[in-house]
C-alpha cells in the first residue's frame, strides 16, 4: 500500500533530530552548524535566503562550515547569489546544483565556476519565475531565512526588509519542508507578525545582525549633464506624451535623474498629478524630493533601502507600512505589480543590438537580471485598459480588425551611447550570445527581447520602435540614436531623416529641449546631503555616502 | 505643513467608531450592518471578498442592508461577482464603480446593468492583474473577508479555501486600510494562523458558515466519447510529443477526460513519470485516479474543492497542507505558478475566430475570464528553459540568429466543433467584439489572443499553429479542424491536405488513434461513485453529485 505521508514523516524525523540542538524552537548561534547537519539530507533542495538586499549571512556561514561528508550535493534554489559563502559551498561539495535569479557581486565567479564544471546550473530566472517554480518543481525542502526578531513561538518580524521571506516560507512550510530563521534578537513579543510562528520550525539567535546591501542609493553628486539631458527627453518625450502614471524605474543614474527632475523640470511643464503618481519601486532616496513636493500618491516596495527607515515611518500615506509603523515590502507582490499593474518600465542596459535585444551580461559575468525581464516585458495576459497602454497599442498597430486592438506595455531602455571605459552600448551581436555558447547555456541570457522594447533613449534622441513597420526601419531607428558608436556611424542618414520626419527618431530640438539647459542646477538635489535636507533629517544615509 | 499621516489618522478614527459595535475585535452578526456603517465612507474602494469559490456572504448581506444615505458610491474591487448582493448594492446606490475578474453566475445581469448605466465599469481583469493593482492604484480602503475561525486577537484560520485572502489583506492592512473578517466560529486558538491577527481589525461571528461553490467537480458519467477522443489526441499528440510535465488544466469536460485517461490510456502508452507530474490546479476530483496510480508528484492549488478536504488531508505528499493537516491554497501564487512555472495551459472556449482569437463572452454576458488570459499567454519574461518550452520555441521559428531562439508556452484550446445547442465553436467574428461595441468597452473581452494560442484540438484533429508561417496557413489550419461548421466547410481542401503532410493538421489516424477506441471504458472512473471508490472513501462529493 502506498505511503502518502512519507514527506511528512521524514520532516518530523528531521525536526526531532534538530530539536536536540534547541531549547524549544530557539537555537544558539554556536549550534547552528550542528542544527543544519541534523536537518539537512544529501540532495535536498535548499533556499538559503539571499535576496536582492537582505542576506541570511549567519546561516550561510553555518552551512559553509557543515561537514561535506554529512551535507553534500544540495540543490540551491535562491534568488540572490551575493555572499562568498553562497559559492564556497559549491567548491566544498556541500552544494552541487544551482537555480537562481541575480548575482551582481558574484557574477564573475559564477561564470568561472560554471565553465570549470563546479556548478551544475539549472537556470537563471527572473525573481517572479523562480518564486513560481517554488510552488511547482523547485519547492525547497529546507529554507534558511532571515528576520529582525522572533518570539519563542517562532513568530517572525522581518521589519522593512520583508522581501522574499513570505514567499519562500509559504512554499517550504506548506509542502512538508523545514524553516529555519536567523534573527537579530529573540524577544517576548514581536512588533508585528510578518511570518506566523506555526510556519517556523527553528529560530537561530544570530551573532550579528543580518547583512543588507544599500543597492538603490544613487548619489546625485555623481549625476552628469548627459544623464540629465536623457532624463529631460524621457519626461517630455515619453512620460508626458503617454501620460504615464503607474511605473517602475530601474536602478541606474538615468532613472534616478528622472526622479530628481520631477519637482523641477517636470513641475515647470505642469505635469504634477499627471505623471509618475503610482510606483512599484524600492524606497529610492532620490525619490524623496518628488514625494516631499507632492508628486507621489503611493509606492509599493520590493524591499527597503538602508537609511530610509525613519523617513518611511513618517510617510505612511505614501508607503505600505505595518502596525509597528515600519515598511512592509514584498518582492513577489511588487514584481507582480511591476508586471501587470504598471504601464511603463524604464531601465538601463550594457548592450543593445540592431534588432533591439539587450543584455547586461558581458563575456565574463553571469550576473542574472533579477526583475528586469519580468517588468520589461509586455504581459499578454493583461486585460485592463489605460490611456497610456491603449495609445502604445495603437502605435504598435497590428493587422486586422481594429476592434481587436489591444494595448502595449511601454518598455524603455535609457542608455548613454558609450558606457564605462568607453565601451559602446550598441553592438552588432550581444556578448551574451558568445557567453552562452562558451559555457553551454541552452538559453542566451538576453535581458529584454527586441519585441518587448518600445523606446530607446540616448543623449542623441529617442527611438520609438512601436512606430517602426519593418526590420529595416527598426535597425535604422536604433542606429539613429546610437551616436558616434560604430553602429551609429553606420546609419543610412537619409532614412534616419525620414524616420525623424515620422516622429520615430526624435532629437532634443524636436522635443523643444535645449541641450544646454541640461544643467545640474535642474536637479532637485545635487548631493546626498541635499536629500537628507529634503527629508527633514529623516533620511539617514550609510556612512559610505557621507562626506560631511 | 503637509500632513503625512492623514490616511492613518482617518483609519484610526474609523476603527474607534467601529469599536462601539465590538467587544475587543469581536462583533456579533447582528451588529454587522452598524459596524459597516461606522467604518465605511462614501467613495471608498472596498474589496468584498468574492473569490472564485469562497464568498464573504454574511458581510455581503450586511453591506446590502446599509443605509445608502450613509454608505454610497463605493468603488468595489473584488475578483468575483458571484452573489446577487454583489450587484444589489449597485442598484441601491451603495456601490457605483466596479473592477473585477470573474462573474460566472452574474454575467448576464452585469451586462444589463452596464448597458443600463447602473454600473460604472473600470475593467474586467485576470485575477493576477487585479491583485497587482491592489498594490498600485486599486488599493482597498476596506476589505471584507471570510475565514473558518478566528481567535479574539484576530488571528485567522481560512482552512483549505485560503484563495485570495492573504493578498487582499496584505494590500489593505499595510496601506492604512481596515480589515473585517467574517468567521464561522470564534475559538480560543486557531488550528493554524493563515492571517496574523495584527492585520485584522474586526471579526464578525457569522450567522451561517461562508458559502463555497463546487466549481471544479466534473461528473465522469456525463463525459462523451467525443471528449474522450479529443483527450486521447491531446495526450498522444501534445503531452507525449512535447513531454509536458508542468501544467494547468481548465475547468471543462475535455480536460477532465484527460485526467481520467492518465491511468489507463496514457499508462498504456508508457507515459507515467514522463508527463503531467507537476500541477497548478485546484483539487479536481477527476485527478484522484491519476494521483492514486502514482502519476502525480505534486499539486499547488488556487483554492480548494468541496468534498476534497479529507482526501487532501490524507495525501500530504501531493498537496500543500498546513500544520493542521488541511490544504493551504493561494490564488496569487498559483496564478503566478500557472504563468511562469508551467509549460502548458489547456482549456476550452466558446468561440474561436479565423486568426485563433478566442472568447467565452457571448452577446449577452460579461462573465470575465478569471485566470485563463494569464495562464493562457506566453510570458515574455520567462528566462528558464525546459525541453518542452524550447521545442515549442523552435517550432515557432522566428527570424535571425538561432542563438537568440527562445521557448514558447504551449497554449491549447480543446473544443468540440459544435457546442451547447449546436452553436458552432468556430466563427468569422467573435461575439465579444459586438458586445464591446454595444456596452462601450474600450478593450474587447478576448480570452486568449491569437498570437498566444499554439494548438487547437477538436474531434476532427489537432491544428499546430506554431508551425504555420503565414496568416493564410493559420486560417486553413483552423478551418482544417473546424469540422462541419461553416468555417470548416469553407476550407481549401488541397491546402489543408498540404498542411497535413507537414504535420500542421493531424487527424486521429495520423496519430495512430482509432476513433472507435474512444470508449467510455477508457475512463479510469465512469461516475462520481467510482471517484469515491478510487479515493478509498475519502472523497465526499456534494449532495447534488450523489445519486446513490
Amino acid at each position: 500500500m502506498a505511503d502518502w505521508h512519507r514527506e511528512r514523516a521524514e520532516r518530523d524525523g528531521r525536526i526531532a533530530a534538530g530539536r536536540a540542538q534547541a531549547a524549544g524552537k530557539v537555537v544558539p548561534a554556536a549550534s547552528a552548524v550542528a542544527l543544519l547537519e541534523a536537518i539537512l539530507r544529501p540532495g535536498d533542495r535548499v533556499c538559503l535566503e539571499g535576496d536582492n538586499q537582505k542576506q541570511a549571512d549567519c546561516l550561510a556561514r553555518a552551512l559553509s562550515l557543515c561537514d561535506p561528508a554529512k551535507v553534500h550535493d544540495l540543490h540551491m534554489v535562491q534568488s540572490g547569489i551575493v555572499l562568498p559563502e553562497h559559492l564556497d559551498i559549491f567548491e566544498q561539495g556541500i552544494a552541487k546544483r544551482l537555480d537562481y535569479s541575480y548575482s551582481g557581486p558574484q557574477g564573475g565567479r559564477i561564470a568561472r565556476m560554471l565553465f570549470g564544471g563546479q556548478i551544475e546550473l539549472g537556470a537563471v530566472h527572473t525573481y517572479l519565475e523562480l518564486f513560481a517554480r517554488y510552488f511547482i518543481d523547485l519547492t525547497p525542502q529546507v529554507a534558511l531565512i532571515a528576520g529582525v526578531s522572533a518570539d519563542r513561538d517562532g513568530n517572525l518580524y522581518t521589519g522593512p526588509n520583508t522581501e522574499d521571506t513570505p514567499t519562500v516560507v509559504e512554499a517550504t512550510a506548506f509542502k512538508n519542508g523545514i524553516v529555519v530563521a536567523q534573527v537579530n534578537e529573540i524577544v517576548d513579543r514581536v512588533p508585528r507578525v510578518d511570518i506566523p510562528g506555526d510556519r517556523v520550525d527553528f529560530v537561530v539567535a544570530a551573532d550579528t545582525p543580518f547583512y543588507v546591501e544599500p543597492l538603490f542609493t544613487r548619489d546625485p553628486a555623481a549625476m552628469t549633464e548627459t544623464q540629465i539631458l536623457m532624463a529631460m527627453m524621457a519626461i517630455k518625450g515619453i512620460y508626458a506624451e503617454y501620460g504615464i502614471r503607474r511605473l517602475n524605474h530601474g536602478i541606474g543614474f538615468g532613472t534616478a535623474a528622472i526622479e530628481l527632475l520631477l519637482p523641477t523640470y517636470a513641475e515647470r511643464l505642469g505635469l504634477r498629478g499627471k505623471i509618475a503618481t503610482h510606483w512599484a519601486l524600492n524606497p529610492h532616496p532620490t525619490l524623496i524630493p518628488a514625494i516631499e513636493s507632492g508628486w507621489v500618491s503611493q509606492v509599493h516596495c520590493f524591499g527597503s533601502e538602508v537609511g530610509m527607515d525613519r523617513y518611511i515611518r513618517e510617510r505612511p500615506d505614501v508607503f505600505f507600512t505595518g502596525s509597528d509603523g515600519s515598511l512592509r515590502s514584498n518582492r513577489a507582490f511588487c514584481q507582480t505589480a511591476g508586471l501587470y499593474a504598471c504601464d511603463l518600465f524604464i531601465g538601463s542596459t550594457l548592450q543593445i543590438d540592431l534588432s533591439g535585444h539587450s543584455s547586461t551580461v558581458t563575456q565574463s559575468r553571469v550576473a542574472g537580471f533579477g526583475g528586469a525581464p519580468n517588468m520589461g516585458s509586455d504581459p499578454h495576459g493583461r486585460r485592463h485598459p489605460s490611456d497610456t497602454w491603449m495609445k502604445a497599442g495603437r502605435e504598435a498597430g497590428g493587422s486586422g480588425d481594429p476592434a481587436l486592438t489591444r494595448g502595449r506595455k511601454l518598455v524603455v531602455q535609457i542608455v548613454e551611447t558609450f558606457g564605462d571605459k568607453l565601451s559602446p552600448a550598441f553592438v552588432e551581436r550581444l556578448d551574451a550570445l558568445e557567453l552562452a555558447r562558451k559555457i553551454g547555456l541552452e538559453l542566451a541570457p538576453v535581458m529584454v527581447y527586441a519585441d518587448d522594447v518600445t523606446h530607446i533613449v540616448t543623449e542623441e534622441g529617442i527611438a520609438n520602435l512601436l512606430l517602426c513597420r519593418t526590420a529595416d526601419e527598426r535597425e535604422q531607428a536604433i542606429r539613429g540614436v546610437a551616436g558616434y558608436t560604430e553602429i551609429g556611424r553606420g546609419r543610412d542618414r537619409a532614412m534616419v531623416e525620414r524616420l525623424r520626419a515620422r516622429g520615430i527618431v526624435r532629437r532634443p530640438e524636436d522635443l523643444g529641449i535645449e541641450p544646454l539647459d541640461a544643467d545640474r542646477s535642474l536637479l532637485a538635489a545635487r548631493s546626498i546631503k541635499d536629500l537628507v535636507h529634503w527629508s527633514g533629517g529623516l533620511y539617514d544615509p550609510p556612512a559610505r555616502f557621507r562626506n560631511w
